[in-house]
């Protein structure tokens, strides 16, 4: 029963085939292999728009690169405060733009809103004193594992790029974000706003594998440089190429994103349904955060669930918020274990 | 006939089944999953001494991160003016080590000297004008080919360490060097005065897959935040556990790079026994560079052989320097269609 | 009646005649004159203690030279929310460090305490997905006229320096701290914990002059490399050797906080007598911060008071928070009809 | 006998009168006061075209500002091999721009040339393996006391803006260069193609006071803050402000290259007329740069002649090259003295 994360689980059976299937011959290097060049053509037909694709490792480096296109150093970043950029990176948006700032809203769910980032920017009223406000990041799916519609994007790009700010989306989860709302990714991309984003393939069936994703092509112009420069240019770039080609096969992507939501949704309701926990937020993605009594989170450890605790405000004492990540191999019988373990501790 | 680089050919098949065996079942990310420590483990044993390992993506990667452990951003690294750092990685390293400056020295055939490396410490004239110099970075084997004994690396490290500089080794082919010279890898790196090197494996028969590598355990102290702020910490990090595992295993590190310095050397000899050719640098891993007259190159491309120009110091005009790259997965049949060839266009 | 800033204000007359008296004859270049060497000394002498001193030209520079000095780039420094480093600098400490995070924290009057930095402390619980925590910086006189006493210094360092943090001060203003004390200036820095600080001179009478401080003399040690590579050191260095000299001079830094918060306390005991004014924090050394009618604040402007609005919390809508900056210059006579206006315009 | 350098000397007095003079009253801080203002304009007027002029405190802070704004991270900047951003700033470039390479060219008695820069961008040939070539940087008077005609810059600017890079002027002498040819500051520097430059005062009778001077407006647009971030935007502005104003008021700056330039030529036709010695390289400027065997260059050490050695190609074993600097404020005495001391130790 392991919930601990959609990267514990390891590769959709399908794109280790096609990595296996890659190893054969002679392939150019540095990513000028034929099928890194399919895989940018591939993105391009998934989001109805020619797009410029950049592979690389991960997510942290997918975003940092990604927010380097769009902020200088002296710039601001406005993303939530739980943000993956802002949290979980360990600095390195600050490494990637070479010192920009990033500034933390608080908003519910996981998610910011016109009106947080209209306040926010009311605050820089002290010309070069303060940094240039250049960019605004969301995730979608966000970090509580609920979604941002196009409508909702639009509306923060509709403040926005109007006063100059470029629209980032952290999409390490971005085909959940897809699946859970019956949109195209185009819908909930570039249609609304988007400039860039990073493009999840890790969390959701690859080996690792992330994608820059440019919709605002003009940004991409320096970008290969930009890739060496931070070490994610790959020589042997044919295995990140065939990774992605597999991912976006027969819809492959969103298959596996349905399956994890499918399953999320399963242990969500299953959860809500015992008085001693609650829904911290709706589930509309992979993930399920619950608020329960701290003593039956240290039941739960000890009969073997792999969880873990969250932080974020909202929370109070005595009780913990805990966080369930379902991915697409997450076996379905470990929610039903789970679900039927819970009479038994509580 | 690919002799463009090393990494045009794809994996040892080997390698290849350790991915695809460790893709089941959970376990933990970030590197702290049991085939990762494994790795760790397993490069202790084969440097004969307990190491701290880290395993990154790419070349770049770990050159720039092993750089920003021993040199500060007011610093100075010494290096050969062909080294990788200093002519191929789009200023990478002084990208990492936040802006240190790299001083390229022209050694003969891709090396440096403790006599060049002293002269340049006595340039260093002019007080907190100049950068601090702080590290001396060798390649080996080189990027002409040629390798380090463990006694010229101590050379250098008895002339730096003792002014408190560091020593780094970019050992993207340190496979080949050890290969070539009959020596441990204990003798060429520690034992000789190396701190930290970029271990490679990607050229020699992995996937992706460096590691860094600290014999000077001390300098590894917040090298897991250097690693994660760099976006090189694999959430999966298993699949290159796995990779180094079974690119370790039983010697077959070595065996590849046999394999490659071998067919290198009977590359070498056979172009050395065309009065148009002449060698530029001996063969001591698993390239070769000739000097041609430029008609003879360009009817080698013709030809259908793959190789690459070089620049470097000490060719005339109307002559072209030329690589060729052997790798573990080249086949013998190529390097015979090579030499069978020349007769015909020379 | 100017209360912008300290800064709006000229040069202690004895500050310009020291500079002027400097230029004669010829002086060693950059920082190695005998003023700034005798500056260094004198900074000794006040501190009783053996401090390495280093002259720049901004506040701004010290704080992000001296950050440097104690936080790598992977770090955080924990500061207050409306911390100059934090609010006012434009990602300068970012740049000097290199991508170090800031971490604000929302204490009451522009004070960090103990318990916030503890509370702060135990929010790192992702290991290397979190920056590590390496600093702490508190400026006294606090951005909003408070000061920190040596036992509230200590009782942080006391917290955080057994866990390998570095306490660092802003004092840009802090002849005003020591002033409005009857403290030494020993006992508000390294007798009480703090490892290096921003000494500044120029809001209390210099012309650009502000020195970085080190208690711990082992931080300094690359210090003038620092400085130099971030064009902070001065050819005629003199001319800041020279303001630092006739600044310590007789006391006359001290006596110039002194005159500044004496008339600072008039001030703030004046508006305190207003009922449609409220001092929104104690008056302890040269600034003063009142709350007031929005309508209020606009007949102030137009009356001709040259005074700031301030960005804070607890400030209710209708409401100024309004700040009076009162320098060693700033003529007595502008408080007396500051305070005679206000019957008339309430 | 002080010839070590033009910071030796300290101010001219008509300047020194000017700051003392700014020193009443109040201003507005951070650049905003009258003279900073009526500084930009002044320049305007020199230039004989609207520029954006900032004035910061050091060369060095100038220098990397300026090439902040016309090269990214992964950019390369051409220069001398002896420029002063290559040898004499500790790697304050690459900390200014977040990690550009430069790229020193061995260019005859310190000028680069079309054919050099030519030859260097030939040799990108990587592709994002290389940094990218954005800027060319030359310095004006040279460090060899040359200058850049009008017609050499021009060629530079035909040659490189073509392929998109930007030209940088170090102008530190620029006064001296300008003083030297009896051309217009105009037509020096953007009648010629160079697109900002950094406009030094210090050395030629300021006391700290260079600026940034945008002959491409467009350049600036985010100028202020890149100063502000870097610590060079100084509170009590108005004492930058009033040095730049009384620098160029009634043509004091050329005034004072003139009299430095002449005072050079006299002791450079001096020197060579002593058969031990020879003229490194043309007097052009305010600089005398002399070979003599060591033994000679110790006799004049012992005579109380203040000098230094300078590192250069082309000097031969036991033989020094020595620089003697020329300020509008070395007496003429000194340079007879020298003079004639030297048959009395030949």
């Amino acid at each position: 029963m392991n919930f601990a994360s959609d990267n514990v689980y390891g590769i959709d059976p399908r794109i280790m085939a096609a990595v296996t299937e890659a190893n054969s011959g002679t392939a150019r290097s540095y990513g000028a292999d034929d099928l890194s060049v399919a895989a940018e053509a591939k993105l391009s037909e998934i989001f109805e728009t020619p797009v410029r694709a950049f592979l690389v490792a991960t997510g942290t480096a997918a975003n940092g690169l990604a927010l380097s296109s769009i902020s200088s150093a002296f710039g601001a970043i406005i993303c939530h405060a739980e943000a993956h950029i802002f949290c979980d990176e360990c600095n390195a948006p600050e490494f990637f733009t070479g010192g920009a700032k990033l500034l933390g809203l608080p908003g519910r769910q996981g998610k910011i809103t016109p009106a947080l980032i209209e306040s926010c920017l009311k605050s820089f009223v002290r010309g070069e004193h303060d940094p240039k406000p250049m960019a605004v990041s969301i995730t979608n799916a966000s970090e509580l594992g609920t979604v941002y519609s196009p409508n909702e994007i639009r509306a923060i790009a509709d403040l926005v790029k109007p006063r100059g700010l470029r629209l980032h989306m952290d999409g390490a989860r971005f085909a959940n974000a897809v699946a859970g709302q019956g949109v195209t990714p185009a819908e909930l991309t570039w249609k609304a706003g988007v400039d860039v984003m990073s493009f999840g393939g890790t969390k959701n069936g690859a080996m690792l594998l992330e994608a820059v994703v440019f919709f605002d092509c003009a940004l991409a112009e320096d970008f290969s440089h930009r890739r060496m420069r931070a070490g994610q240019l790959m020589s042997k770039g044919r295995f990140l190429g065939a990774q992605m080609l597999a991912y976006l096969e027969d819809g492959r992507w969103l298959e596996n994103a349905n399956k994890a939501n499918s399953l999320a949704r399963r242990l969500g309701a299953g959860l809500a349904d015992f008085p001693a926990l609650r829904l911290y937020a709706p589930v509309e993605a992979n993930e399920v955060f619950a608020l329960m009594p701290e003593a039956l989170y240290d039941k739960l450890l000890n009969s073997g669930v792999v969880c873990g605790r969250w932080i974020a405000a909202g929370v109070d004492e005595g009780e913990a918020l805990v966080r369930f990540v379902v991915s697409f191999a997450t076996p379905e019988d470990s929610v039903d274990r789970l679900l039927s373990l819970l009479p038994e501790i509580t």
